[in-house]
């Protein structure tokens, strides 16, 4: 890819680096951020120079969409270091082919490849300090979108921002992880919106996940919304489910988020000779499963957690707690997966891309 | 309601008045806005004093939660000037109710009655001289609250800013509706955030519209995500229906908004002796219905558009046209709401509140 001299770079130094302030081992999840951001604006029909300046607040008209309308978009990728302090994306195409089709589904403009895959590569380049070496350091990128354009009339915005957010991490779930199964409340309607990474899918999971919590369960796995007895994906993780050595994962739809760990897992669990099988999953299967002890695991994988070993599930208020299974798939299979992040086993697919 | 001292609003005054910048004959909907705004922040779990100060700007982090996960709602209300030159609100009870029922679908806290309420009666009445007499004038209001705080986690804020803008109107569309049914794309799921005026149930609608509008249409018509052979509501308007001389609506439930204009029509078509049925309307029956000639009408009932009449329906690529009828329901019901919002008609309902 060449980057096009419409969209060069311009880059405004900050004078201080904030990275000796932060306490690298002692991080939360996505509340620290580096020194920069990447700002791109959309207006007149065009996107405008991309431009890296330090990471700062901005003014924003208090009749802007994405405050009334909810136009806001996202994607979540990280950024990982190797032995040889070399810094790796991990299938960066895949983020910016799904943006895209965020972008379009909520009827915001497509970013070009060179702003959204140069703009990747110039501000973690700049920031490579803030990627630590380590299993588990990460740096976590979040590139999104939000309509900028003012006026309380409920019609797209001309004006949007595109900007890149950076915030170093370690993994986003710890301990064992409890899941509800959903059998009231949704997160995504047939032809909404729900394969979308669109800001008012998250926001609408927070009340049913409060209550979730209240109970002592970390996390909701999402039924379809018509009939709850098919299992869909957890917040931000895709789900699967192991029956006997049999991987089961719901297949991809317009409900569901297209996730790229979760077609890691796939292809790296077929590799394995792992039976994997994408087909609806339903509710009463997995309680029957539970009940004659035929399933060994459940676990969430997404850019995020990674792999996420769920310890039990509770459906209409009975809880079923899963053995704790030596080498298990969710193990063996973050294995594979983390090592081909860091760059200590072999990349054979082609999924590694060097800053 | 009286209005406690730690809610006391300060007021900052503005240099001058846009005012005489302003063309109120040529004003397009939701675009130029009065002198001032309301902001109530909430932090450290409470809320904070209303400020009234200068219509501007304000700055916020690109991480703020409202751009990566949506939490924001909204209301939309109008004040009116009557002969006298009085202002009135109409049922401002019933926004406050739904705007805190939205509050806690999307796990934001509730503002207090009296910041709302209060804010509102203060700021409207600073802003008087923007509501301009006359049938169809108004002062739009537009309540909203957003989440502000920072950090790129799926969870609730526990920063978030109440703010009320102003924007003088005319009614919203404005010559004939032609609509789409809906018969693939969705705008809210079973156990999701329908009922709620939350931002991300309008952007995820842009989309489809845009196709509706490509064929010639304004609007859509939504039917249930499950099966799409019920009729559900507009974008930004309740639906109703006449089959020979009965109207009939869609009930309100969680994937509904129940609206002001809805309900206060209902009452105003009861009070009038036309029989009304809160019940669910099958795409099915008001095909039939419009093959047959006895659909008499369709409107949308919201409070940017008041009473709008549909003049024709797409459903599976075929148009049906409507009759246009003189001393429609739609009129005579617009006409009935209209002159007790502008106080030309006795309130019987005790529904107009005095600024
Ligand atoms: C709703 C949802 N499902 C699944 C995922 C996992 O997708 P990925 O593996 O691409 O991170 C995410 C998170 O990113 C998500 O937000
Ligand atoms: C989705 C939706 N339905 C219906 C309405 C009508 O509600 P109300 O009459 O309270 O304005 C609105 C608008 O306000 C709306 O946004």
């Amino acid at each position: 890819m060449s980057s096009s001299s419409d969209f060069a770079i311009e880059i405004q130094k900050v004078q201080d680096s904030k990275i000796s302030d932060v306490d690298f081992d002692n991080i939360t999840f996505g509340n620290t951020f580096t020194d920069y951001m990447l700002v791109c604006d959309f207006k007149n029909g065009e996107w405008q120079k991309p431009i890296i300046k330090p990471y700062e607040p901005f003014l924003i008209d208090p009749s802007a969409k994405v405050f009334h309308y909810g136009q806001a978009i996202f994607e979540g990728m990280k950024a990982y270091k190797d032995e040889h302090d070399e810094v790796w994306l991990f299938r960066p195409d895949e983020n910016f082919h799904r943006f895209n089709k965020s972008a379009v589904r909520m009827a915001m403009p497509e970013v070009p490849e060179v702003v959204f895959m140069e703009g990747l590569k110039t501000i973690i380049d700049l920031e490579r300090n803030w990627v630590k070496s380590g299993l588990g350091n990460t740096l976590y990128i979040r590139p999104f979108m939000i309509a900028i354009g003012s006026g309380v009339i409920a019609q797209p915005s001309t004006q949007y921002r595109f900007m890149i957010i950076l915030s170093p991490a370690k993994s986003y779930y710890s301990g064992a992880v409890k899941v509800v199964i959903a059998d009231h409340y949704s997160r995504a309607a047939n032809g909404g919106i729900g394969a979308a990474k669109a800001a008012g899918n998250y926001s609408a999971q927070f009340y049913p996940t409060k209550l979730a919590n209240d109970k002592g369960f970390q996390q909701i796995i999402w039924t379809d919304d018509a009939t709850h007895t098919k299992l869909e994906e957890a917040g931000t993780m895709n789900v699967f489910f192991r029956i006997n050595d049999t991987l089961y994962t719901a297949p991809t739809s317009e409900r569901i988020l297209d996730g790229v760990t979760r077609k890691s897992i796939i292809a790296l669990a077929k590799r394995e000779g792992i039976d994997v099988q994408e087909r609806s999953v339903l509710v009463d299967e997995i309680v029957a499963a539970a009940q004659n002890s035929t399933l060994k695991e459940i676990f969430g994988a997404g850019t995020a957690a990674v792999v996420s070993p769920i310890a039990a599930f509770s459906y209409q208020e009975i809880e079923y707690v899963l053995p704790v299974i030596e080498d298990s798939f969710a193990s063996q299979l973050k294995d594979k997966l983390t090592k081909i992040q860091y760059k200590l086993a072999e990349d054979t697919f082609g999924w590694t891309v060097k800053i």
